[in-house]
């Protein structure tokens, strides 16, 4: 179906940053299913795919809302029509927690919502302080829900797991404009231990230290509304654990190398490689020395902080992608692609690589003779504050 | 200077990518002097600031016209006003080779002009067509400068050096639309050598290979109106060979770690690092086993293809920057910084960096007590095809 409104994937210029609508799509009911399943709701983090229209397709299929991880990207949310975000990062600049505050204010009127995780007594302080300058009748009516942070392996932010959590949620529970919602707890660098058994200890002990920190408030009179974390990695373990009630997985939508380098669990969801970046071959060498083929897709296309782009399976092909730099990648291998050829890859790390990119295109009928449906803009790119 | 209309650096939000215009300056001035006592040309690379008013600055205190490696990066260059723009890379794909020809069309009438790097027949064959695609007066009256990359050890794009170039030489030559202007030599990986006299060695290579080519070339009747290349790492040597008449460095107008860590040539100019990303500490941990300050910078704020970013000396402190993941950095030493703090960082690498944002700020009297003059746009940010 090529026409000028739908054009086939050929007519993608490159490098480009293209979504497998119908992969994405499968993987996007796979995750809510199981969420579903097993009694937990499912807020996907949204700092892997910074849209609007995917966090609201996200929501519409029994989301609660989406994370994100820097206020601005909250921002850009909202905007784009998202009523429940949470901000599962600390935030300590009054202008940031006033931002937050702000925002707050303005979903409640429609039942949305922002939270905010905290790890300090100091951004307690700076919360309220910002939320009580909307105003106290304001601040009352749309508390500012809180988590409190615990560090369950990371070694990045939150609190020891155990009695420090107390003092937080005591200083928060002192502030009529603040809710304390639950326990934060997110094993970032479990998520890519490699084998299946690595990964299922890492959220057992993650689980241990939830659970001392659950007794340890509980112990004090404190029950703990809701412990929200995990990752695509090992959301089965935090599902199956009976303490987590809220997954946070964010890459199952588009997965990437770095995933697909786990060993797979055969008890776990399989996902399916939804975000490819389109390049083409721009240079072709052959040599006595060298027989290579450059493509115009570097690391200003894909971010390889956690390896480089794999060419997609597609391809059929054995050929191994070597760093070229910014804006080229080699290729080498048998039976090489050449000059004008397209070349589909896999990026290392989906999150990095969609905030490379102003927008994504959405291919519909797969990669090899589909057709563009849509164009989702990156909302949130290079949202960092 | 603390006004409204020019607030203090303190006020700047984070994580942001701060010029310290001052450094900035003198980095420009003392390059293009450089290129003036030498007398060669200096096209700083605009890959790496890709804003056209700096650009602009470049071409104010004398560069001939910018590199870039893209088309669309032509394109953002000539939109903010830049007349004279090489595309120092191989293009390929039509409607790319379209692009520049209407783009050299354009700046034709204003005495500019936009050139392409070639290393195929079918390179040449393509911006022949495209050219010719605007109609045979348009194409006569404004050829296209093409510049024959070969490669001198960089392992990527370009014919091996020698007499591989005649066939494409020939080729151009055959074409009124299209102008022989050169040959490209740029050895990337050389930038980085780490010792001054692996540099060297490896410029004295390059240099040899050019002259090579020559030879082949004059042998056949073919005199190389220029040969363009060179980095920051190892402009002095392109410069002092007296076979290179333009020199393309980019990053020195900014700097970055991964140049910090090559040992200093004596006889090289040195250039002060101008580019800085702010971040503040928003979460602090002191436990029996580790003591940590984390900062709201992580790879989505700085390029770590070359390495993590390092704090500003100016800090005067031991502080060593770990991997935190895509939003957060991690400081460890002595003195850390507490919640809330400012923490200026070198990133690794500039060019990636700057493609991470939308626009720089532009301090002037210094990180410590400066304040914000102007609002760079990185124009061609994601400018990828």
């Amino acid at each position: 179906m090529d026409t000028p409104q739908y054009p086939h994937v050929s007519s993608i210029d490159t490098p480009a940053l293209v979504i497998d609508l119908d992969a994405m799509q499968r993987n996007l009911q796979r995750m809510q299913q199981f969420a579903d399943q097993h009694g937990v709701r499912l807020r996907p983090h949204a700092k892997m795919h910074k849209s609007a229209v995917l966090a609201l397709q996200q929501i519409s299929a029994g989301a609660v809302g989406v994370c994100v991880q820097k206020p601005s990207e909250a921002a850009a949310m909202v905007a784009g029509g998202v009523k429940n975000v949470y901000v599962s990062n600390e935030v300590i600049a009054l202008s940031k927690c006033e931002l937050l505050a702000r925002l707050n204010s303005g979903l409640a009127v429609q039942n949305g919502r922002i939270s905010v995780a905290v790890d300090s007594l100091l951004g307690i302080e700076r919360m309220a302080q910002a939320m009580e300058s909307l105003g106290a009748q304001a601040a009352a009516s749309a508390p500012m829900d809180v988590y409190v942070e615990i560090d369950v392996g990371q070694g990045r932010c939150g609190v020891p797991p155990g009695m420090a959590a107390l003092a937080l949620v005591l200083a928060i529970s002192q502030r009529s404009c603040l809710r304390f919602a639950g326990l934060q707890a997110y094993h970032g660098r479990a998520q890519h231990l490699r084998t299946a058994a690595e990964r299922r200890a890492a959220i057992a002990q993650v689980v241990q230290q939830v659970q001392h920190t659950k007794a340890a408030l509980e112990a004090a009179g404190i029950s703990v509304p809701l412990v929200t974390g995990a990752g695509t990695g090992t959301f089965m373990h935090e599902a199956a654990s009976g303490v987590y009630g809220e997954l946070q997985a964010g890459s199952y939508l588009f997965m990437d190398a770095d995933y697909a380098a786990n060993q797979a669990d055969p008890a776990q969801l399989q996902f399916e490689h939804a975000l490819f970046v389109k390049s083409t071959v721009i240079s072709r060498s052959s040599t006595a020395t060298d027989d290579r083929a450059v493509v115009d897709a570097g690391h200003k296309s894909h971010a390889i902080d956690s390896g480089l782009p794999i060419p997609w399976a597609g391809h059929g092909a054995d050929w191994v992608f070597s760093n070229g730099g910014d804006e080229h990648g080699i290729l080498r291998g048998s039976h090489l692609p050449e000059l004008g050829d397209t070349v589909w890859l896999v990026p290392g790390h989906c999150d990095p690589t969609v905030n490379l990119h102003n927008q994504m295109v959405g291919v519909r009928g797969g990669l090899a003779d589909g057709y563009v449906e849509r164009i989702i803009t990156v909302d949130a790119r290079g949202a960092l504050t």
